[in-house]
C-alpha cells in the first residue's frame, strides 16, 4: 500500500460511512487500491454509503478483487441496480470468473431487458477475443444527422458511454458502419453539415467479435486509436474495445508470456495472493516434465559409459558444453517469440529464419569453441590441470563440440516457437528452460560423437 | 506487407507523384508500412507529392524507419517546414538517434525560435524519461475562463494538439496546474460556467520529466487516462505524454525484457532489419560471459574427479541434476522479475519473498526427488541399467540432490532480480541462462557434497 492509500484508509477497523466521505473525493483507482486490503463484506459497507455513480466506478474496475463477493455482501436490490448502471464489459467479466451459478440465476432473473441480452451476447465470445472484452456502451448515429444533432446526442448519452470520442456514423438503411468520426474534428464542424463531413476520408478500422486480443491490441497500437468497433459479418457495430481495456489486456498478456518463458504455468493471480497449493501446481507440472525429458540425457550418457570411464577428462566439460547450447538457444528462442509476437515475422518466414540463424549459429559457435580451446591450452600450460599427453586434442574436441552445439542450439530455438505456432500453442511455450532441455540431450550425443571421432585410437 | 499495402504500393518503379494520389486515401500507419519496404529518396519524393498536412502525419509515426534519411533527401526549406509542423517529441527523437551533428545544425540554424526552444528543453532530458518523450503540443487554459470560451480555443488550437481531450486548467497568477478536464465533460457543461465547474473534484495525477517511461505507463494504465501531464517542481505544465506514445513504450519495454530474459542484450531493432555483425555483437557477449561462469563447473569437477573415478554412475545423473536447478531457478527469476514490473512487489519485499520460495522450493525438490528415486528404483527393478549393488544409495543420492538444488535453485532465482536491482541493473537482466549458469556451479558442489555424505565407505 502506498502513502496515499494509508492515509485514505487508516484502520480496519474505521467506520464504512466516514470513509466513504474521504473516499469520495480520491481516485477511483487509488479507492479500488485500499478496498483491496480489506475484506469484501467492509468494501461492501463503504460502497453503499457511496453515491451511487461512484460506487459504479469503483465496480467498474478490472482492478477490484472479489468483486463478486462484495456484490454478494449487498443487498439483492443493490446489487441488482449496480450491475445494470455497470460496463457490460466488466459484468460479463463478473458473470464469467466471479459469480457461482445460483448467484448468476439470482441476479439474471432481475436485470431488465437490455442489460440481459446484452450480457448473454458478451458472454457467448470467446475469452480474451474482441467479443468478450468489448462493451457496448458506445456511440452511433445514422449517417443523415447533421454535426450539430450528433452533438446534442453526444451531451445527452456521455455519461453513460464507455467514450464518446469516437463516434460511428451507420448506414441509416442497412444500420452497417460508414465512418468514424473523432470528437475534436465534431466539435470544429460546421453545426449544419453531416456528420460525415466531419470524419476522415479513411475507411474506419474495425475487428471481428472473434478477433484476437492480441491482434486488436496490435491494430490499436498501429493506427493510434482510442476505440475499435467490433462489428459482425453486415457490419454492424455489436461494441467497441476501449484503448484502456486494450492496456489491461497487454499487460495480461506480457505477464502470461513472461511466466511461460520462465518455464511455467501463467500464475494468472499477483504473486503475493496466490494460494501455496496453486503456486506448487503451477510450477511443478512444467519442471516435472522437464526433468522426464532431462533424465534421456542420462540414458544417453549410459550409452557413453564406455567412453567415460577410458577418457574421465571428457566428463568434465558435459555442463560446460551443454550450458552453452541452452544458453543459445534461449536467445534464439526469445528473439523468434517476440519478433512472431510483433508480425515482424510471420509462420511462413522459418526458412528465412533458419537461413539466418545457421551462419550466425556457426559464428556464435566459433566464438565459445576458440574460448573453448583456449581454457585448455591455457589451464595445460600454467599447469593448473593435466588434461593427458592427448591434451591437443581433448582441446580441439572441446572447441569443435561448442561449435556443434551452439549452431543446434541456435537452430533448434529458433525453430521451436515456429513448431510451437504450427502445433497450435502459444509460442511463448517454447521457454528457455524447454528449449536448454531439448538442447541438452541432443547436446551430449553432439558431443560424444565428435570425441569419438576425434579420440578413436588415442583416449578412447 | 499485407495485402492492403501491396494494392497500395503495387512495384518499386511506380511513379512517385501518382502514387502519392492513392495513398492520400490510406491510413497514416499503412503508407508508413508502404514507404518502408523503399529506400529514403523515394520515400521523399512520396512525401512532397502529398499534401503538407499529411506529409507532417507519415513524419510524426514512430514507425517510420529512416526518417533522418528521408528529410536529407528533401530540398532544405521542405525539410525545416516540416519539422516546424512535426508533434515536439518525434522531433526530439529525430534529433536524438537519426540525424548526424552536421545535419543537426543545419536544421536547427532554420528553426523558427519557438521550435528551437522545444527541442531545447526535450533533449536536455534523459532517454525514456517522461521529459524525452513527451509532446509540448497540448492545450492549457487559465482558471478564469469560461467553458464556453475554452470550448472556442480548443476549437482553434484544434488541428495543431496532439490531444484536446485532456485540456489542463492552471492558476492565472502562478501558472501551476489546477485541474485537468475532460473534453466529453467540458461539451455537456453550462458555457458561462467557469472551465474549472467541468473538473472532477480530484487532484489531476501528473509526473516529473524526469519520471521513467515504464513508470508513466503504470499510471496511465492504472487511472484509465488519454494523457498525463508533466509538471517542473513549481507544477507548471512542460508537455503532456499521451496514451498512444505510452503504448509504443510499452512495447518496446517488453521486447527489450524478452530478449534480456533470453540472456542477451536487447536487439533494438526489428529481427529482420539488423545487421549480421550486430547480432553477432548483441548475442556473443553474454554468450561468452555465460560460458566463462560455466567453465567452474569444470574446476568443481576436477574438484571431484576422484569420487568420479571411483563412481562412474554419479557422471550419469549430473546434466538432470543440474538443469533441475536451473529450471526452477528459472521459473522464480521470472515470477518475481514480472511482480516487481508489476509493481505486485517492492525491493523491500525480498524477505518476504525468501520466506515463501523456501518452502515452495522444497516442496518442487521433495516432488522431483521423488520422481529421481523412482527413475532410479525402476530402471534398476526392470533390468534398464545396473546400478551395482548400492543402487538404494544411489537413488537416495539423486533424491537428495535434487531436493537440495531445486530448493537452492528457487531461491536464488527469486533473490536475483532483488540484487540486480539493487544493484542499479534492470531485474530482467537476471535471465533464465544466467540463474542456471549460477546455479549449475553450486548445484555440483552440491551433489558431490550429499554424494560424499551418503556414499562414503561404499562407493566412494
Amino acid at each position: 500500500m502506498n502513502a496515499a492509500v494509508t492515509e485514505i484508509l487508516p484502520t480496519v477497523g474505521f467506520a464504512a460511512s466516514a470513509l466513504a466521505v474521504t473516499l469520495s473525493r480520491a481516485h477511483v483507482a487509488d479507492i479500488v487500491e485500499a478496498l483491496n486490503e480489506h475484506p469484501p463484506a467492509y468494501a461492501a459497507d463503504v460502497l453503499l454509503d457511496l453515491p451511487k455513480a461512484r460506487a459504479v466506478d469503483v465496480l467498474d474496475q478490472p482492478e477490484l478483487r472479489e468483486p463478486g463477493a462484495i456484490l454478494k455482501a449487498l443487498p439483492l436490490e443493490r446489487a441488482v441496480a449496480f450491475i445494470q448502471a455497470m460496463s457490460s464489459d466488466r459484468v460479463a467479466d463478473l458473470f464469467r470468473n466471479d459469480l457461482s451459478e445460483p448467484e448468476r440465476h439470482r441476479y439474471v432473473a432481475k436485470l431488465d431487458h437490455e442489460t440481459k441480452a446484452a450480457l448473454a451476447s458478451l458472454l457467448a465470445y470467446p475469452e480474451h477475443s474482441a467479443g468478450a472484452i468489448m462493451t457496448t456502451e458506445f456511440v452511433s448515429v445514422p449517417a443523415d444527422w447533421t454535426v450539430a444533432r450528433t452533438l446534442d446526442h453526444v451531451r445527452t448519452v456521455e455519461r453513460t458511454r464507455e467514450t464518446v470520442y469516437a463516434i460511428y456514423v451507420l448506414d441509416p438503411v442497412t444500420g452497417g458502419l460508414q465512418q468514424a468520426v473523432a470528437l475534436r474534428r465534431l466539435i470544429s464542424a460546421e453545426p449544419g453539415a453531416l456528420v460525415g463531413s466531419a470524419a476522415g476520408r479513411r475507411e474506419p478500422v474495425s475487428v471481428s467479435p472473434l478477433t484476437d486480443r492480441e491482434e486488436v491490441a496490435r491494430l490499436i497500437a498501429k493506427y493510434n486509436l482510442l476505440a475499435v468497433p467490433v462489428v459482425d459479418d453486415n457490419s454492424r457495430v455489436l461494441g467497441i474495445v476501449t484503448v484502456d481495456d486494450v492496456i489491461d489486456a497487454m499487460i495480461a498478456e506480457t505477464t502470461e508470456d513472461v511466466h511461460k518463458l520462465g518455464g511455467m504455468e501463467a500464475l494468472g493471480v499477483p504473486y503475493r495472493e496466490i494460494g501455496f497449493f496453486s503456486m506448487i501446481q503451477k510450477r511443478a507440472g512444467w519442471l516435472s516434465v522437464l526433468l522426464l525429458g532431462e533424465m534421456l540425457t542420462a540414458s544417453v550418457l549410459q550409452h557413453y559409459e564406455g567412453a567415460l570411464e577410458k577418457a574421465i577428462v571428457l566428463t568434465l566439460f558435459i555442463p560446460l558444453i551443454m550450458s552453452s547450447g541452452g544458453n543459445s538457444g534461449s536467445q534464439a528462442t526469445s528473439l523468434i517469440i517476440r519478433a512472431l509476437a510483433l508480425r515482424e515475422l510471420v509462420p511462413g518466414d522459418w526458412w528465412r529464419v533458419a537461413l539466418r540463424e545457421l551462419p550466425t549459429g556457426i559464428t556464435l559457435g566459433a566464438i565459445l569453441g576458440a574460448i573453448g580451446v583456449v581454457r585448455v591450452v591455457v589451464w595445460q600450460k600454467l599447469g593448473f590441470y593435466d588434461y593427458g599427453e592427448h591434451w591437443l586434442l581433448v582441446a580441439a574436441t572441446v572447441g569443435a563440440a561448442l561449435l556443434g552445439i551452439v549452431t543446434f542450439g541456435s537452430l533448434t530455438g529458433s525453430m521451436l516457437p515456429f513448431i510451437m505456432t504450427r502445433l497450435g500453442f502459444d509460442p511463448a511455450s517454447a521457454s528457455a528452460p524447454f528449449v536448454a532441455t531439448l538442447v541438452d540431450v541432443s547436446g551430449l550425443a553432439i558431443y560424444f560423437s565428435i570425441a569419438s571421432l576425434i579420440l578413436t585410437g588415442t583416449l578412447l
